[in-house]
């Protein structure tokens, strides 16, 4: 079976450069921490090809539709896998994604979260398949989030070997 | 000393059954996520005994009195523990449970999140005694949440075994 | 190399008694729970050294400023560290920081919190050195947190030894 490597690639998906950092800003955290054999991965969210913040921006249910909020959620699972393969040199050492939490910024009462969030979970089964893919998952909305992005999503992965 | 399935025989509680979902809906992730020794549960809301999502909806300090988020705490807690039995077979399977993060649908400003909370930690402590049943905890009031529910949440558990 | 214990008197840094509770009010949950090798940490607020919840209270961008929402982060990582010194008898036994899920109350939109959470990390990291220290990090804006506190901070700890 095709590993998540050459799945990517088959798809024809495009992982984003590192995230553009204004000049002058330093950031204190990493985008993933490996801790023994699990990888905790830091908030991420939707990033255009050069590392830029994807637009738009703003909560969703307002700004944004359930549908650029979807596609915000799948450009975020890319940025998220961008950072995993920087980090981890390959994705086929993942050997199982535990949970991911997915937060969207939106309007009170806004109940169509899952929705949004059907956009990160797609992509993760599309490239790692229904068993290493699986992921218990969590679908919130929030009143704000950093650079005011529609979505940002956080996760925690097992890794093959020792 | 009885065990967690027994407790729940014995103090008389009943799980509901799955979450119904509307036709043509597919949860695209599972309830329950199991990855070596921990299971990884996602986002629950209350249930009716049929599966259905119980009312009342809306935001806690609006929508519901206190009490009305507590009882709704109280029966995702039982919904969690439905899904819980379906996925291991048994809740002596259960070694601890880690972590809960509490997410209570409500109004900007409401400062009794921890008092919803106390209706699910009341009823795991109840069902798996002090040891097996303490969890760190996080209770949040969050701006919107799926189906318009008062009350998700979601846990980590340890299991017994290799 | 000098130890987090150690640091943190040389830092003279002083650490607050643990939370005062209201007459009558029973906390049901460990603020520090071990798990095996891991330490989950239920969510921490900022305190005064006599242990009651420290103000100002209220959300950051309308009763606080970025800089006090700063404050308050970094005197939530104090009560974070007193509470992990007293369940451990010394941060010597934490391996490494996992993941820290950092919540700020907030208007809606408020796009800075990861300048709020800055407060938290810059904290941690002179305590325990850039490895140990190094961890996963989510900054989100909610709609209220208990006590009507400006943070609320959870996080999870990989501890040495078997």
């Amino acid at each position: 079976m095709a590993g998540a490597d050459q799945k990517l690639t088959e798809l024809g998906l495009i992982l984003p450069a590192p995230l553009a950092l204004p000049p002058g800003v330093v950031l204190r955290f990493p985008w993933v921490n490996v801790r023994g054999k699990r990888a905790y991965i830091s908030g991420h969210g939707p990033q255009n090809l050069d590392g830029s913040v994807a637009g738009p921006f703003g909560s969703v249910g307002e700004e944004l539709s359930v549908e650029q909020g979807h596609e915000a959620a799948r450009l975020t699972a890319l940025s998220m896998l961008a950072s995993l393969k920087r980090t981890l040199g390959s994705l086929d050492r993942i050997a199982g994604w535990c949970r991911v939490h997915g937060m969207v910024n939106c309007v009170p009462g806004f109940a169509q979260t899952p929705a949004v969030l059907n956009g990160f979970t797609d992509l993760i089964l599309e490239v790692f398949g229904p068993e290493i893919g699986a992921h218990a998952r969590t679908a919130i909305g929030v009143a704000a989030l950093p650079h005011n992005m529609p979505v940002e999503i956080e996760a925690e992965l097992l890794l093959n070997g020792e």
